[in-house]
């Protein structure tokens, strides 16, 4: 049953796209020869690059590496065994490349979570039918080696349910918001200024970048198909320092949280603020740190947590997927052959979950019943309650309920209005059990 | 390039050892065959097994196997691909198992950290003699994947430190005493009544549990010859529920923290008491879970958090194992060539560091200034400082001080009787940075 030893020739890197993250390959591959060389069984070697512009100045020697101007070109040079994708976006010259890299014989590591969300499975099934591998540990929260353990570490479970916080910005925002007293738009403003955001800033604060590393998860955790589409989306732009303060009360802090778990209705995947208990790992993570949760029938919960983005934690990931690469590990792209891989049967709503509600109660009395008749009707009932001192006429009350649908929840919300002690839009957020 | 695919025929265990973690991986064998030959590529069985007393009634339907009365019968079997070890202590059957193993060409799954502790460098050349592979994700942490994590996500990373909390035993022991308000004693008897502790505690409270585990990350992270004998060890007998209050007064919380760093006085690796903040993952770290933490010059700080121990946990990780032999993944047994591990020079004392200081002061005039000039005199300074209202005639004080070497401390402490204004024993306790 032994498999062979892989090769002792030195593995050959062609790294296309040279920003932060390709720079800092370089440099590693630079400073950790000999290192690499002994953990590999064989030396790791950059032959050849490739970038949009060649005459900027970056902060590595390239001297001794071929330029292409071409990505295609670069993925199918006759020197490189593993094409490294760095250039990023779901269409145009990544998907070109790495289709090319693929079809030339050569071995897939990449960082790029959009093109993996979107055609994951097409490109799993060109890399199986080639014999070639794509890895992706840079992919999902940076230098958290999270593929591997789904994958790999935790291959003897079934896995119960995928979460995390898994945007460095939007954790970030949502901290600073805390920290500082400071409404939204002045803290995503803030962070423009710093750079934390993306150049379409919806990738972050709309949960699409998240969304797309959630999708990945679930592909492996569950046996899917890779299934962006069905991802429930919803941003952290509405979330208001009213709400933070208010769930800080109640013990829980508000993340942007991704899940993924499959249940009788199908699999559930949603990127969408909720609510965690203050004192989780989860609620502990402060700034831009990604924390991600895998719950395995056997093994419970794991949590990891780390660096989610930036130079040396992608380029770790990048570094980790080439070192297995050059020791000869060859696994199908998400755990399993593609074509086993089912398609997606996505829950038309989610599990469900408790509720964080908060309401603004018109000081009439008799109001507090008429809300809590209205719950009851639709099926929610309250676990806790906090009514704060009004200001002006209406006054603020909080509520947390017990396990509740979601469609509850809207029923009971659309039912408010008619009571007239409700002012204003009352907001709804589901509480995560860990 | 390409390294051959393993084998698609079924790969078959020989189990030796049927306690809690060999009856879970017997379950999870026979409870997900098919989702386990989907990620394998392959069927994954049991053939043989072997335990102390055949006759024993287990949780599991041991029908269909093959049984051998003794391990090396079981481990030579024709009809066994791996033999996985799950009888512990680092003699005996376990380890002439082990090397019968090997020599009969099979690939070996262990959750064995004292045999590794010990014989690691002898079983690890052999293997790589023999051409087979011994992984032990099971040994370290329980459930979490933090060989895996170490020896391949981490593999582009220069190590800086390793850390963790890998008793799950003592850290029950110190979070039940700050919780309860209980000595050390009582909570000891409680353990041993909840059936907590090994048969012989001093593998659990006095560290040498924790401190095998310690050995085994600090060889894969500087690429050194296993050397258990060289871990500093203080177990947890002497942390009084005093000193847990105090120390949480000034912020800190108290495990029993186990550090491997490469310094330039050589491999400091320690297994002792030592206060973190109460704030940091190690600090919020509660009950019998267990925590590492890995610090690479590429990744920054990368926490892992999972049960240590129990039924399903530990049979996660072996399957985690057996799953990646299946997988053909065949990693040296400490990720580089044992050949090439050097030998430990250890440091003669700990990094500096912070130091908490415990004093009762006499109720005399100038007793803090003669303190405070003792340790100034032996280059030790004082960073924070608290005196609490005295009981009979002495007064607790609480010093914090900055960074100075474990010398200077003692130095300190040898002086201070001299000053006949400090009562009973003064504690140090070291405060680790995170």
């Amino acid at each position: 049953m032994s498999a062979a030893a892989p090769s002792d020739q030195p593995l050959r890197l062609g790294i296309a796209g040279l920003g932060t993250v390709g720079i800092g390959v370089v440099k590693i591959v630079q400073r950790h020869a000999e290192m690499l060389a002994m953990r590999a069984g064989r030396p790791v070697e950059i032959t050849a690059i490739c970038a949009r512009d060649r005459k900027k100045n970056r902060d590595a020697d390239l001297s001794g590496f071929a330029w292409e101007d071409d990505a295609v070109a670069l993925a199918t040079r006759e020197d490189v065994d593993v094409f490294v994708e760095l250039i990023g976006g779901d269409q145009g010259p990544a998907k070109d490349a790495t289709e090319a890299a693929i079809r030339a014989g050569k071995d897939v590591v990449t960082a790029n979570k959009a093109l993996l969300a979107h055609h994951g499975q097409a490109l799993a099934e060109l890399a199986e039918a080639e014999g070639r591998v794509i890895r992706y540990e840079a992919a999902v929260a940076g230098g958290i080696p999270v593929i591997k353990a789904l994958t790999e570490g935790l291959a003897g479970n079934g896995i119960r349910r995928v979460m995390g916080v898994m945007n460095g910005t939007c954790n970030y925002i949502l901290t600073r918001m805390e920290d500082a007293g400071l409404p939204y738009d002045t803290v995503f403003e803030e962070a423009r200024q710093l750079g934390y955001l993306e150049a379409d800033p919806q990738l972050d604060v709309g949960g699409i970048d998240a969304g797309h590393k959630l999708a990945i998860l679930s592909a492996i955790a569950f046996g899917t198909q890779v299934s962006f589409s069905t991802v429930t989306l919803e941003g952290i732009g509405r979330i208001s320092i009213d709400d933070i303060r208010r769930a800080g009360d109640m013990g829980y802090k508000i993340k942007l949280l991704g899940v993924a778990q499959m249940t009788r209705r199908g699999l559930e995947q949603r990127m969408t603020p909720c609510l965690v208990p203050a004192s989780s790992p989860l609620g502990q993570l402060t700034g831009g740190t990604n924390m991600v949760v895998l719950e395995g029938d056997a093994v419970g919960q794991i949590v990891l947590r780390g660096a989610g983005a930036g130079e040396g934690p992608t380029a770790s990931a990048v570094m980790g997927d080439v070192m297995d690469i050059a020791r000869g590990l060859r696994l199908p792209t998400f755990g399993q052959p593609a074509t086993s891989l089912t398609q997606v049967t996505p829950a038309m709503a989610p599990a469900p979950a408790p509720y964080y509600l908060r309401l603004q109660l018109a000081d009439k009395p008799g109001a507090l019943a008429k809300v809590a008749t209205v719950l009851g009707e639709s099926g929610v009932s309250i676990s806790r309650m906090r009514q704060y001192g009004h200001a002006d006429t209406a006054a603020p009350v909080l509520i947390v309920t017990h396990k509740a649908t979601r469609e509850a929840i809207d029923f009971a919300i659309a039912q408010l209005p008619a009571t007239r002690v409700v002012e204003g839009e009352p907001v709804a957020i589901r509480i995560e059990e860990l």
